[in-house]
């Protein structure tokens, strides 16, 4: 193997990327953290972790995409969220309306190469902003956990050789200048 | 006035961003929806217009948004969307999972100033893809409208001078390491 194979390799193998999106409600949240959590899957993170109400039929539902359009993304459920958060390895980067702006620090967050993304809903607990290595604005308007999470990790990602993530999909869809054009797999 | 700001001037002057959003489901789509507008507003489109529903706690919600955060951005309700795509004089931009990928269309689309940028929900009539003069997708991946609609705008005004969007507002962030930093007017 030559040395920039090699280092791609490197990369490719220890690159973990995971999102953490605080406090769900089964009723209330089941369809914003689906999209949530596709929008996580599409734009290459690794896993979403959430906390509040353990939700069988969001979890079945993600990983039902999963499963018939390729790659090893799931969600999982953690209790304790402030445990979990404290006991990560990697850089914890809190994406909030109040933070800091993106293109100030993703050159910066671009060196790291194990992340937790940490994404509230309308009330997220004070202590999250202190325990995040990072906090994180895309735009300081107000938008969506939906937007900020594809956009960060669009812009993370963006430079990155990320190879295979969605093999092993039952479904391919190939882009088409005006209608659906899609292959399945027996 | 000399050449280079005349021109930035007509820029700014004749540059139409709208969004349709197809079928408006008042009690399912209500928070999706609500974040939809939010992110077409904060990434700098002019204007939301639905079809489907019509929804007055949903428009209410987003402009008082507006009014606190500042600009003009609004929502609008349509009987016939048909009939408006029909009748739009710039580019209508379909954003589909079964387009082609933006990144091979993107350079093209920021030549035209005044843009119908469509987004359906699950289902989205064929004639749609049709009638669009681009579809587009923000990956082939399945994921959300909401992700798909501000990673389209995000790319589309990337360096496009854009100014004044949020004036007049009631309230201010001012980006913050490790808290919130908000400034209200009286």
């Amino acid at each position: 193997m030559k040395g920039n194979d090699l280092k791609s390799f490197l990369i490719i193998k220890f690159m973990a990327v995971y999102v953490l999106k605080l406090g769900h409600r089964i009723h209330r949240d089941y369809r914003l953290d689906t999209h949530l959590a596709l929008a996580a899957r599409a734009f290459l993170a690794d896993k979403l972790y959430y906390s509040g109400q353990k939700d069988s039929k969001f979890e079945d539902n993600v990983n039902k995409v999963t499963k018939k359009f390729g790659g090893s993304f799931c969600v999982d459920y953690i209790t304790n969220y402030l445990n979990f958060i404290k006991h990560f390895n990697g850089k914890k980067v809190h994406l909030t309306m109040y933070g800091i702006e993106i293109k100030n620090k993703i050159k910066e967050l671009k060196q790291f190469d194990e992340l937790l993304i940490i994404v509230g809903g309308e009330k997220v607990p004070p202590n999250i902003y202190q325990i995040s290595d990072y906090n994180i604005c895309v735009t300081n308007q107000p938008h969506s956990e939906v937007s900020a999470l594809a956009l960060f990790l669009d812009k993370y990602f963006e430079d990155k050789k990320i190879n295979n993530k969605f093999s092993h999909s039952n479904i391919l869809i190939v882009p088409n200048e005006k209608g659906k054009t899609v292959i399945k797999s027996k």
